[in-house]
């Protein structure tokens, strides 16, 4: 199973891709930021971004993708930003016809770091041991990307239809949409998660 | 002229096409509301908003495009689903290589009737009267993207690198970014607006 993990951002936007077994062991495939020129209108930025991503999932073709939700914090200006971002991003994974799931930051910091309030070098060097590389992924808004990638592999409820997407759904349309129908690639990693929960390989899920 | 105007939403985004001569009367090319699938994924209905924006790209051509800034407001969940079709827009537009302006709700009500302030009735009965229509263009939010297109086609500031765009600029990067270089499309406005000017065609603009 092939993760596209999307750290969104318009000036630096981070992609990370792993594979990860049926045992959850994660590998390192390709980790990198997409760039967009400050100079540009926003919606020509934009526009890179959509490429940049379009070639990614063309070269490392993923069977499914994870995303960070953004929150609207005190900086709405840069939250403004992000949801562009954000939007010109999932259109492309749409358009890509990939499973998406969203995760929130403190789910994917819990996942990596088993604390949902880790700080930024902690994710890093877990995600270093974690896909058991020679040091810290860089730049950080990388490591940040691959950091959803675990989440997601890990967790994986995001697609599965449980707390994260949903949630996710419910906030953004003010109303619950249930996704009925699973992608192949859904129906496959259901099946993988069902039978790792069975064989007692992966404790029941917690906090 | 053909401006494309756009008023963003997820379940339904307003689209309007109208073409504009040297002396700024404006003709109805073409008026439509994208729809995306509630019971869809997040990310395919942000997918079928921008194939549903290629289409009218690719059958209209427009030369510019213009779209209503959102603001962020006591509705924190709608603004950003709104935030995210914007930004789905956006990098639609800029792939189709097009210069975009934006403008705020109260330019674009001031521009067509006069008042900042006006109602969604008002607007529409002055979208109607300005494209010698025989009934007020429906649905509403249809409406709002012929406003927002004749707005575009009346101020031009937009694209010209005043106030609305670079506003909207400044807004989004926290800094100022000077747009330098003019399309042809751009440049032909631009010429065109000068010459109605040095005419007396149009008044100096007010606020």
């Amino acid at each position: 199973m092939r993760i596209l993990g999307i750290d969104p951002g318009l000036t630096r936007c981070g992609v990370g891709v792993i594979d990860v077994d049926a045992a959850r062991q994660a590998r390192l495939v390709f980790v990198g930021v997409i760039r967009s020129d400050t100079s540009q209108a926003t919606h020509f930025r934009l526009r890179d971004i959509m490429r940049g991503l379009n070639e990614v999932i063309a070269e490392q073709k993923p069977d499914m993708a994870a995303i960070e939700r953004v929150f609207v914090q005190d900086n709405l200006q840069s939250v403004t930003t992000t949801m562009m971002v954000m939007g010109t991003a999932m259109a492309t994974l749409g358009e890509a016809g990939l499973p998406l799931a969203v995760h929130t930051p403190s789910e994917v910091k819990a996942a990596v770091t088993g604390n949902g309030k880790a700080g930024k070098a902690q994710v890093q060097a877990m995600v270093q041991r974690i896909l058991k590389l020679s040091a810290p992924p860089k730049p950080a808004d990388a490591a940040d990307a691959l950091a959803i990638a675990i989440c997601q592999a890990w967790r994986g409820s995001g697609i599965l239809g449980a707390t994260a997407d949903e949630d996710f759904t419910v906030s953004l349309s003010g109303k619950v949409s249930s996704r009925k129908q699973l992608t192949p690639a859904q129906a496959q990693w259901a099946a993988a998660q069902a039978k790792l929960r069975r064989t007692g390989a992966v404790a029941p899920k917690g906090k």
